[in-house]
C-alpha cells in the first residue's frame, strides 16, 4: 500500500491494523506542542503559534517513518483561540498526507443534538472526509450511551473511529474511576462493559473482528489492564503513559491480545523534546535528529509487543 | 450599578448573586444557534455562519434586559472550526459588554498540564481576562481532582467560576450517573461529595458563603435535587430542562435553599427559537419580539423560585 493512499471508505479498525503492520509497531506519537517547550532557536520567534506551527509540520514529517498513527490534543491549540483551531486542522490534514493515521484527543462529551454537533464539528461534515477530519476522536463516557451513541452514528459510515475514555491515567482517577460499585465491579470497569457492549453491534464491527469503538485506558496495574483487555474483546485500546509518564513496553503488555493485536501505546514527551535534556547540558544539538531517534527507539521498543506469542 | 461596569476583580459567585438580584430571577438562556432552526429570513443567507452570527448577536440583545446570565455552548460554533471559534469569542465578548454574566458550555475535562491548557484555553489568558473570556465554564468531573483542580487554580485569582458536571438530563445518564456504590450512594452523589469539598475551601468562597466551584445537576427527581442541593451547600448549581425540555418553574424549587440562593435555571430552544411554532403555522411572525416575549415570560416564571420563603 502506498502512504497516503489509505482507502477512505474503509473500516477505521481495518485501516488501523493494516498501518500497525505495515510499519510493524503499535507506537503513536502524541502530538501536544507547548512553545516552552519549544527547541531553543523556535522559541525565539515573536508569533509562539507560528513557531508551534513549524515545529509540529516538520515533527510529523520526522515520525512518519516510523509510527502509524499520532494523536494531537486540541487543547495545545484552542489555546490560541480561532488560529489555534486553523493550525489543528492543517496539521491534521498534514499528518494524513504522510500517510498517518490520526487521532484528534478531544474528549469532548455532550448530549442529544449537542453531541451530534460535537461529532460533526471534530470528525468532518462531508460524506466524504474532508482533508482535516481525524480519522477517529476521543470522547467521555460519563453520560452513558446517549453521549457516545451520536459521535458512533458519525464515524461510522464515514470509516472513522471512537475512543470513548474509560480508566485515565492521573493519580486521582481512583477516586472516581475507582469507585467500587455495588454489583462489585468499579466503576471503569463498568464504563467498560458500556463500551464492550458497542464495540459488539454488527454494524461497528471490521473485518478483522475489532469494532470502530475503541477505548482509553491507562492503568499500569497488570491485573486491571488484563481484565479490561478481557472485558473489552472487540475494541482497540489506546494506552497512554509510555516513557516520560514511566511506562516500559513491559507493562503494556497485558493490553495486547496472544495474537499481538489490540492495542496502540502512545508516547508524548519522550518523543517531541526529546531535544531537551541535551539542550540543558550542551550547547549545540540537532533537535530535529534527536526527535527522529527518540521515535525509532520508542517505536523499536514497542514493536515486540504485537510479534504473536 | 451600570450593565457593563462589573467589577472584574470581584468574586465569580458574588458577581452572579448580584447580578441574579439586580435582574430578579436566576434564569440564565442557552444561546446554542443551529442553521436550520433560525428565523425563516436568515435561512435563505449563502452564508450559515454568517447568519448564525447575525442572528446570535440579536438575541444577546434581546434577552439581555431579562436575564442575568447566558450560556454559549461550544459545540454549535465548534462545526464552523477556526471562524465559528471567532464567531464564538465574539459572541462572548459582545454578551459581557451587554452587562450579561457568560458561561462557556465547553464541558472540557483532561488532566495535568492539558488540563492547564484547556483552562488557559477556555477561561483566557491575561491577569485581567481579555474581552472574550467568559465568566465560568462547565467541566468534566470524571477525571477527579486532578482533572478540575487546575481549572478552579486558573478561575480564583480572576474572578472566574468553574461549573462540574454532576447529573445530566440524559436518559441513559441513570446507567452511569446514578450506578449505585459499595458505599450506598450513587455515583453522581459520590461526585457531588467531590464537588463540595472543593467549594467548601477558603480560598474558594466568596463573601456570600457561594464558591467559584458550582455544579451542573439535572435530575428533576424531587428528592435527588434536594438531596444534591444539601450535600453541596457552598455550590451554584446550573439546572437546565426549563420549556423545551420539559421542565416547569415548580419542578426547580428543590434546587434552592429557602433564602432563595443556589441555583439557576437554563432554558434554550423555547427561548431563542421561540418563532419556531408560529412560524410553521402562519405567514409572518416577528422573530425578535417572539424571542423577547418568550425571554421575558421565563425570566417571570422563574423568578418566583428566588422570592425568600
Amino acid at each position: 500500500m502506498i502512504a497516503g493512499a489509505t482507502n477512505m471508505a474503509a473500516h477505521f479498525a481495518d485501516r488501523l491494523l493494516a498501518e500497525i503492520e505495515r510499519k510493524k509497531t503499535p507506537a503513536v506519537v502524541a502530538l501536544d506542542p507547548v512553545f516552552e517547550n519549544l527547541p531553543r532557536g523556535l522559541r525565539d520567534a515573536a508569533d509562539p503559534l507560528r513557531a508551534i506551527r513549524s515545529y509540529a509540520m516538520r515533527v510529523l514529517e520526522l515520525v512518519a517513518p516510523h509510527v502509524p498513527c499520532v494523536k494531537i490534543n486540541s487543547a495545545y491549540f484552542e489555546a490560541y483561540h480561532a488560529p489555534g483551531i486553523a493550525v489543528f486542522d492543517e496539521l491534521l490534514a498534514t499528518a494524513r498526507r504522510l500517510g498517518l493515521i490520526t487521532l484528534a484527543d478531544v474528549k469532548r462529551g455532550d448530549v442529544g443534538h449537542t453531541a451530534t454537533m460535537y461529532a460533526l464539528a471534530q470528525l468532518g461534515d462531508g460524506d466524504r472526509r474532508s482533508d482535516n477530519s481525524p480519522d477517529a476522536v476521543t470522547v467521555s463516557g460519563y453520560f452513558g450511551e446517549d453521549g457516545v451513541r451520536p459521535f458512533i452514528a458519525w464515524a461510522a459510515p464515514r470509516g472513522q473511529g471512537v475512543f470513548v475514555l474509560v480508566r485515565t491515567s492521573n493519580p486521582s482517577a481512583t477516586v472516581i474511576q475507582d469507585a467500587p460499585l455495588a454489583n462489585g465491579q468499579r466503576l471503569h470497569e463498568w464504563v467498560g462493559r458500556q463500551v464492550a457492549s458497542w464495540a459488539a453491534e454488527p454494524e461497528t464491527l471490521g473485518e478483522r473482528g475489532y469494532s470502530l469503538v475503541g477505548a482509553v485506558a491507562a492503568t499500569r496495574d497488570a491485573g486491571d489492564a488484563r481484565r479490561l483487555r478481557e472485558a473489552m474483546p472487540h475494541s482497540i485500546v489506546l494506552v497512554p503513559g509510555y516513557g516520560a509518564q514511566g511506562g516500559r513496553a513491559e507493562d503494556f503488555a497485558p493490553y495486547f491480545k496472544p495474537d499481538g493485536t489490540g492495542a496502540l501505546i502512545v508516547s508524548g514527551r519522550s518523543v517531541i523534546f526529546a531535544y531537551e535534556k541535551a539542550e540543558a547540558t550542551s550547547r549545540s544539538i540537532d533537535w530535529e535528529q534527536a526527535v527522529a531517534a527518540a521515535c525509532k527507539s520508542f517505536a523499536d521498543d514497542v514493536a515486540r509487543l504485537i510479534t504473536r506469542n
